[in-house]
């Protein structure tokens, strides 16, 4: 077998690139409402999905998306070998819960909003490397959730800063197989944790572009590729400035991808929906990319793209004790078949 | 290449056991009073490790067993194709500040106190799945960290109920890889999420319990073995009930594991040190496997154990949102080459 990964290098490629057969997403009401809102499978009026507690709806949402990318990749959860899952809430309550649902052998993740990716890297190299048939690959976030946990009591309401971002409500599953039809995962591009020194919890965007730049820049020197061989490059939730920043570092890399660029956290939301900088938390860039994205690539819309989960490492304990927001982004190319 | 893996099994062979090439230890100063003190590098007596918070002295525990790792492994960090790692805090701080120093591409994970094992089963998959040459696998844990998190405010001093356990103070790292000499990693069984409906906060070991013997029996039903073929099963932190109540559900199981049976938290405190039930947190099992264990695999005093990290999948939110506390144990076979 040839060398999936050479020395040096970030980015592993897959000698049998594993296909994402199935996906599923759910949303809240006001992603429901934006621009893409008609490409999600649910979208969900009640924040509490019908439960006691947000956490309780989050997880129900995250349960939900699992079961229904299984059941559309025609198999049951006995046939899926590992279950890669996390989420933002302490402890990834929401991961562990469904895992725990659902019995299938479970590898928890945390990788703040990058999680979606972080898991389609690893589940990708479960497959090609010969440990499984079949990966169930999952994220949620929920703005209630988190913003109680990362910020302020919520019955507080805070005047948010404008460049805040909005925390996604929703939860994205995807079903990866060594066989089948549908857009494959042909490389993963595992990134390092990048810290310019952003101290403002506020301001997760420029804590995470020059992670997002750095993995990008990385992948296209790893693969000796122009950004031109990708129709898309996205994010999974820079913001408006921090797009604008990545695309600033890309510059300063010697790339130019400004014809090419969008991040799932602009998408997701129109800005008359006063989300200010666009959309954050782990299902922004899942339901979007399991939603969206990979519709494009199915209708062949959408031939290649290099998609990256961004996350911002931030910690109230951290914050509180002074410390600055390192950032990490995780990529895989997906390509259409 | 042959399958890795069978399906409906959770156990995966390596062709090619990854090595272990190099460990490091460092555990705090009640540790280190331990019947396994004389184990470990390094005995730090000063709960901050010279930082100014026990946050920051944590993370400077994990900082340095990963370079003495690596620096015994005659490897620079530029050398090791992914970091593995994950601690008990919120978003993982300890471990997320620690990749940012060490420049290692990072896939940061959450298993609880499972996370050492959980780690080197990912890590060594990514070795013999020829996505890695080199695999820098570790994890932190620190008594006061994670009492004021999970439990109460240290200040409080609140009396604890003699079946609780006490976290570990400590850091554990290892390398693995494809070449070198050093105990091999040949088999990883990745548990399932199960709950038996315990939930009492401050009896982890039963809640663990269930699926360290979930794991256990699964092993061995999917390698066909039988207890005689290990010296040792080891789980990580099931402390002296949860040892008793795997031991009788192994027996339902039709294991008889008694004479061969042994927990890190029984191990590595004595009856006399006031730690209750043992020894828990991510460091527990972290330390006595990279200290005592694989010793003792060198010294060929042991020549193949089945160790377990058991996770108990505790949140103080879902704890106070009246759920019960479920467990999951991840294992890998350590024989000596």
């Amino acid at each position: 077998m040839p060398a999936a990964k050479k020395n040096g290098q970030q980015t592993v490629w897959f000698q049998n690139p594993p296909v994402i057969v199935a996906t599923a997403t759910i949303v809240g009401a006001k992603e429901g409402q934006g621009p893409l809102g008609h490409t999600f499978d649910k979208v969900v009026e009640d924040g509490y999905y019908g439960e006691k507690t947000w956490e309780r709806g989050e997880r129900r949402m995250l349960a939900e998306v699992m079961q229904t990318a299984v059941s559309r990749a025609n198999l049951q959860p006995q046939n899926i070998d590992f279950l890669l899952a996390g989420d933002l809430l302490n402890q990834i309550i929401s991961a562990n819960f469904t895992a725990r649902d659902l019995g299938i052998p479970f590898i928890g993740l945390y990788g703040a909003c990058s999680t979606m990716y972080e898991s389609m890297a690893l589940g990708a190299m479960l497959i090609d490397g010969g440990y499984a048939e079949n990966v169930l690959v999952g994220v949620s976030s929920h703005n209630s959730t988190a913003e109680r946990q990362y910020r302020y009591p919520t019955e507080q309401g805070v005047q948010r800063p404008l460049h805040a971002q909005w925390t996604v409500t929703g939860a994205a599953a995807a079903v990866l197989s060594r066989q089948g039809t549908g857009p494959v995962i042909t490389h993963a591009t595992i990134g390092k944790v990048i810290d310019l020194g952003q101290g403002d919890p506020n301001d997760m965007g420029a804590a995470m572009a020059p992670a997002a730049a750095d993995t990008m820049a990385r992948h296209l020197a790893d693969t000796a590729r122009q950004p031109e061989y990708y129709d898309l490059f996205v994010t999974g939730d820079l913001g408006v400035y921090g797009r604008e920043l990545a695309l600033q570092l890309m510059r300063q890399k010697g790339y130019d991808i400004s014809t090419r660029f969008n991040d799932c956290g602009v998408m997701i939301f129109s800005p008359e929906q006063d989300a200010h900088a666009g959309g954050s938390g782990c299902a922004c860039s899942g339901v979007v990319t399991c939603g969206y994205l990979l519709q494009e690539v199915r209708a062949g819309r959408l031939k290649r793209f290099f998609g990256l989960g961004t996350g911002a490492l931030l910690s109230p304990v951290s914050t509180m004790q002074g410390e600055t927001v390192p950032g990490i982004a995780h990529g895989v190319v997906i390509e259409g078949r």
